[in-house]
């Protein structure tokens, strides 16, 4: 098997590529080949059993996408994109990226002819509030970013593609992936892991918003777990409904803190300050915070139950095991 | 104010812009020109009180959009589209149509900067079985098409450049127009029309389907009704979620013909022949049958509440007034 990962520079798609390296394998068959792809080039997981390239170039320059799967592989994975913030400054450049991009790249694969099995990594962005206590399986997609908006029509040309027989689509919206690795960033998002990461490495962390904010989040290690099994779930199973919202765990951030507490002690949470942000404040009110994700669920898509096993798992991936 | 039509030249394009003549004003603001763009040059309607231009040619050129937006119409009345069956059979087409078509559109008149009202015409196509019991406002789009994926895309697009302030969209997913006027068609449709518009004109018709068959319809006058709403209801009112479920009227094919006795008696009811065609029967089995449009009702769209109310209209603006 031959498999691609486009945003193969990204951290899901490092993990993901990581992962896929130790295997060896991706549902039994063993991986031949492997390609990552990003605009910047990536770095080939240590110790892979099989050769992995390095590619990188601008999938919305016209041609760009035919050439990465000129080498028709079995499985594609689409991770790249425009972040959020990004899209929302630079209208332009999220849609010739995240639109356009995706388009060619799904019309590459048409031309290529192998129907290949293509997961695309889509958002919970996708939706806008107002929201039910729950979000279901079944409830419209009313982005209020064009990044959202974006995602919503890959969704859609995903399951078109899909119905057409021209590739084998799965969509997957992630929850937001906590706790992640790496520096603080300047995300909107980025204080659900910066309140958790910092903390245990010995670092001061900011919290800008309230306690109460109860928000949808799964591990890194989940996020590597929902690629894997849409890369390999039999297709009559999910039907035309090609996209599905991953299951994650519904917290507030006073549960994080709680979880840290247990986890790592009251030395640990004290290193979180409390100051207040109206900016970010009003942007975490219009996104959505809980998820009824049965259908993937029942489709044996798994996350975390709870928290402290979140915070436990990037211990055990990013630190070691060991806590400062 | 300045109005633009594209699509001018289909049936309901050349009702709204009679219409319009008819009236001279748009939400009470008289109409100082009048566009009819279409890819056949459409016809003048008759006794307008103001100056008509008609326009052809193909909107997914790029640079045609800039050119028909270019006199900065105050209200655009998109209601272009390659139809579901040719968009099925030529998925190429179909996508620069309309897909492109739109998206050169809204970009070109974001281009223009007037930030005009656009009434984009979408379709219940957006919506793909299995359905509830009747449709709700809240229900997502999962289209089976590639015709409904177009629009679904246009949908999106309209709703993140009205919220980019780029333009004031409101879209409206229309009801199956019925009693269509003219000749028979080949849409799969077609017989919903079909079956009223030839017996009530002394010709036999074809029903292909079963009585019991539920379907959700509107007549020309309520679509035209429909898109004047549109174009005039406050944007405050409708809030970021620009795109509206019509309301219609859910009457099965039994209905249809009690409805017809009714008002027109046995001897036109006899010319209805029954010859199931299993294709068609197929074909209206994935198709939406009933909404609950309580959001569009609530913000003063208006349909007909029996389908004798439908057949009047048609005996009314077709037929002056008689039947065979």
């Amino acid at each position: 098997m031959n498999v691609l990962i486009i945003g193969g520079a990204g951290m899901v798609g490092r993990k993901l590529a990581e992962r896929l390296a130790k295997d060896g394998a991706l549902g039994g068959t063993p991986i031949r080949a492997m390609t990552l792809f990003d605009v910047v080039a990536g770095e080939a997981p240590a110790a892979a059993k099989f050769p992995v390239k390095i590619a990188s170039g601008d999938l919305s320059v016209p041609g760009e996408a035919a050439k990465i799967v000129a080498d028709r592989p079995n499985v594609i994975f689409h991770l790249a994109a425009i972040v959020s913030g990004e899209a929302e400054q630079d209208f332009d450049k999220g849609y010739r990226i995240n639109l356009d991009g995706t388009r060619y790249l799904l019309e590459a694969i048409r031309q290529a002819g192998n129907r290949p099995r293509v997961v695309f990594t889509s958002s919970i962005a996708v939706f806008g509030a107002p929201f039910p206590e729950a979000i279901g399986d079944e409830f419209f997609t009313t982005p209020l970013t064009s990044y959202g908006t974006q995602k919503a029509i890959g969704e859609l040309l995903l399951a078109d593609y899909t119905r057409k027989g021209f590739l084998d689509g799965i969509g997957i919206r992630l929850p937001t992936i906590c706790v992640r690795p790496g520096k603080p960033n300047k995300a909107a998002s980025g204080f659900f892991s910066n309140i958790i990461r910092e903390p245990l490495a010995g670092h001061e962390a900011v919290l800008p918003v309230a306690e109460t904010v109860l928000h949808w989040h799964a591990s890194p290690r989940s996020a590597v777990g929902f690629l894997l099994h849409a890369a390999t779930i039999e297709g009559s199973r999910v039907g035309p409904r090609r996209n599905l919202t991953m299951p994650g765990l519904a917290v507030t951030v006073g549960q994080q803190i709680e979880a840290l507490r247990k986890v790592a002690g009251e030395k640990v949470v004290a290193r979180i300050r409390r100051e207040p942000d109206p900016a970010i404040v009003k942007i975490v009110e219009g996104w959505p915070r809980n998820f009824d994700a049965s259908r993937a669920r029942s489709l044996g898509f798994k996350a975390e139950s709870t928290f402290e096993e979140i915070i436990r798992i990037h211990i055990e991936d990013e630190l070691g095991g060991a806590i400062s």
